[in-house]
């Protein structure tokens, strides 16, 4: 059978409740109309996901009227499934979008909502050019503080793809011989993700072996993983639109002491950071209960990230947890936490795991896979 | 042997040349400093290449002084063989980084230069207040315009990218049986790309069978490719750097006549667009030649997208060709060619070519793979 491209799952998620509750904190806060341009804050509001690339993609919102959802015309189509949306207006490639939206706004708007971190320059100028008697405020915060708090349901979907991810690597493993290439590895992980009812990856496999594995974003290749050499694997899943995000560094043969070391560093860091996080304690917090610890056993310079993002319907979604972030751990926060340690003509070790705060206020680890050391 | 992430073909380009022109044309216009963020610019100028998500990624460059990029520092390694930089900043996770760049400055530039649409609303507010006194110009016209202007190396480059994806359909279309399901296929043109020397795909590559070829920008999926239906494959290698974009569309066994049709009406289409490429005419007589065809098929409702796009560095790059720019066609031009009909129940046809204009004025076809009808 054929399924409605780009509207998933639109039955089992509350795209409904979500819209009333952003159209009651705009009508609260007196803006008349709000553009909502962030692909994924799309998604979450209506169910319709897409990558415009550089094509114009706008959800406005008008105070008690209408919801329209402008869209490229090549992809009005696959949109006509978008909940929550009473009309659709095709934009054809080459006519300028802002006079569209312009004309179709019946209303003069005294205040209006963008994300202002969603929005460029260019076309926040012609905005400015096109309501030039509207304040314009940023309502980027507040969707994102939506966003940023989980249901129960919306973890369970996180809960499944990490599942998926945990049973696609160890299938993955058992296939694993010397002198595999990167990408063959890669290849094998995204055919077992899909396999164990995944819809696919959340993001480009990564496989590092070797030095390779320093490069905290390194990109997997063809190098044939080898005897000594660490193995880097991060990759998630995507199930129900929701995205899981896990690392784990393996060892291949016996490898050295220092890389021992390494490892069992990461691994502390790891659990310190997990048992960290704590509600109403700065996220800050987190970062530093792992930092410290790499620090005092001497790999302190070779942390050069912070200890996790969070992720949902993207895989960098807020709130990001570093050293300087003091907004307090919250119910309904879904992060990673992801300490590494990568030395130079040595190589890399990350151990990455997904956590949701729940509303007991009870951090669950929904990734499974295990993290004592292993060699291959 | 490694090597080193991020910056490629760094003997082979002439990112100095490239630098020293923009260099050039900045003090021409009496701009400072300049700011550059969009990746690609930054990969055009320096070889180096990184998707930074929402982290910050930026190469300044001051009037007459040093070239420094700031990098978040998790990059900061696969960044050192940036070419023309003379001081790498790396940004760790949470420190502000108009901080760093405000401290880095020594000097106080009355006229700054950015590129107006890979600049966020949030940022610019926070460019404006680090620099209250500043004026501040668009550059990323003239970036687009030096990019836009392909000399005959990077067309080789393109042309290799383009022969690599011709061989690689041919070779995986061997492997082709009915039942196969779309992401079998993609994957095994994905495997022949590396095989026939290319870096990787351009983009996701794309496998539609049957009715989902109708959606223009539809995911590939596990439909299994039937008999009677289309099979929509778009697809392109990365080659140094440079990428390749093509679309050939099939019919598997015998099909109907109104498939034959529409393929026909498509094939036309494509070629009379692609005689209409003359140097001087406006980009749009290009869009009118493929799609006034269309149009007297009567096919004209079904053809929801512009005739093209430029592409180099990126996928999609300027010039945008639609009905709508009246810009002429001029010499080192790099874009596609693609026209498409889209019939809901029915599915689609699109044919996608690369055209070069040499500094001859010539039309030149990057793409090779045959588009006579073919029966699989």
């Amino acid at each position: 059978m054929q399924t409605m491209k780009g509207v998933g799952d639109k039955m089992t998620l509350p795209y409904g409740h979500r819209m009333k509750r952003l159209r009651g904190w705009l009508e609260a806060n007196a803006i008349d109309a709000a553009i909502v341009t962030m692909p994924s804050s799309i998604a979450y509001l209506t169910g319709f996901r897409s990558d415009p690339m550089e094509r114009f993609l706008a959800l406005w919102i008008a105070d008690g009227g209408e919801t329209t959802l402008f869209v490229p015309e090549l992809d009005a189509l696959k949109s006509e499934g978008a909940i929550g949306v009473d009309r659709l207006v095709p934009i054809p490639d080459g006519k300028p979008p802002l006079e569209l939206l312009r004309n179709s706004c019946k209303t003069e708007p005294v205040c209006m909502g963008i994300e202002k971190d969603a929005v460029s320059w260019k076309l926040a100028e012609e905005l400015f050019a096109s309501w030039q008697e509207a304040e314009f405020v940023d309502i980027g915060d507040e969707i994102r503080e939506m966003r940023g708090r989980k249901t129960r349901e919306e973890a369970d979907f996180a809960k499944e793809a990490a599942s998926i991810a945990d049973a696609a690597l160890e299938a993955a493993l058992t296939t694993f011989i010397r002198g595999m290439k990167e990408r063959e590895l890669a290849e094998e992980i995204d055919r077992q993700i899909r396999l164990k009812g995944g819809a696919g990856n959340a993001f480009a496999t990564t496989v590092l072996g070797g030095i390779r594995s320093a490069y905290p974003h390194g990109e997997t290749g063809l190098h044939a993983i080898s005897e000594g050499e660490f193995l880097l694997v991060d990759m998630g899943a995507s199930c129900h639109g929701y995205l899981s995000d896990m690392t784990r560094t393996f060892i291949v043969g016996e490898g050295s002491a220092e890389q021992e070391r390494m490892y069992e560093t990461v691994k502390e860091a790891n659990r310190r950071a997990i048992a960290a996080v704590r509600p109403e304690e700065p996220l800050s917090s987190v970062d530093k209960a792992a930092r410290s610890w790499i620090d005092q056993q001497g790999y302190g310079s070779y942390f050069p990230h912070r200890v996790g993002h969070g992720l949902g319907v993207d895989i960098h979604e807020p709130p990001s947890i570093h050293g300087w972030n003091n907004r307090p751990i919250v119910q309904g926060m879904l992060f990673t936490i992801e300490p590494g340690i990568y030395v130079p003509g040595i190589g890399g070790v990350r151990i990455e795991d997904d956590l949701y705060v729940n509303d007991q206020g009870i951090t669950e680890q929904l990734t499974g896979f295990p993290k004592e050391l292993r060699r291959l």
